[in-house]
């Protein structure tokens, strides 16, 4: 595997053309979206939103738990006020649990305690509703005690068949 | 901030040139990035990667401590067997201690216990050195009980000055 060496002459190209060097910190629209690493996923292009724009966070799900400290960064250093949470169809979050994954990493090293210990102490945070976790990541995230007051909070869903949007919540 | 108004709009542009419907869950080119969540950001067309091509994690700074739940979901669930970290010039990252963030989100709730309490429990990850942190966080990867064996881990900066990317290890 060596996808890396595709980097430097990839982002050569990119630098040819770049003229974006002059972009501020903070986000010029005052923006984060939470959204999934899926690789059918590019919140750029499918959102409109252009370099500079937002905060984008991604990982396995979409998780605003797991996304939390960023988004206490996002917004009390870098002055972020709204947040866009997308989970996607065909997520992969929907087709395991906890225990198939633990049990999965555990039988692929027999007996090796230090691999079993550290993937139990996992929560490996799968779903088994897709728009039913969409309302719960919001819920959580405006329950949360360290998001600012008055934050928007909206709740999207990805079809990645169509390339549609929908909110949720 | 309604900055989401602008997504179906924006949404049905992109979806009347859609053509992808039919990628696969797993990436195809079995790769994930491990990157910041910063604005000016934005992997797919700085490293050329297509979509479909690879996961992509983002979190404030690009900590690979914070994405290993994702990256073990990644290799195990979905076949990546590369990550590449990316960490960048001008990171918010490099700018605060916990201590301070810390303060900060106290003094703005004074009296609240509930908050302090909340905030005194992140480890908010920050860095002082940029590349440093990258090859700090490989290095947390590489030695990962939960990594599989064999995965190739290289670690970059990204320049947000000049589009460029330069690998570090």
């Amino acid at each position: 595997m060596s996808v890396h060496r595709e980097f430097v002459p990839n982002n050569e190209k990119y630098v040819s053309s770049f003229d974006k060097g002059h972009l501020a910190l903070p986000p010029a629209r005052h923006l984060t979206v939470v959204t999934c690493m899926d690789a059918r996923i590019e919140p750029a292009s499918q959102l409109g939103i252009n370099l500079g724009d937002a905060h984008v966070i991604r990982n396995a799900g979409g998780s605003t738990k797991e996304a939390l400290r960023s988004i206490v960064i996002s917004q009390r250093l870098l002055g972020t006020r709204e947040v866009a949470v997308f989970h996607h169809t065909g997520c992969g979050m929907l087709t395991f649990t906890n225990e198939h994954l633990r049990d999965k990493v555990k039988s692929e090293a027999p007996g090796n305690e230090v691999v079993a210990k550290a993937v139990d102490s996992i929560d490996f945070l799968p779903f088994p509703q897709l728009e039913e976790s969409v309302k719960a990541d919001v819920k959580f995230l405006k329950e949360n005690p360290l998001l600012l007051e008055g934050t928007t909070v909206t709740g999207w869903t990805y079809d990645v068949t169509t390339g549609k949007i929908k909110q949720v919540v």
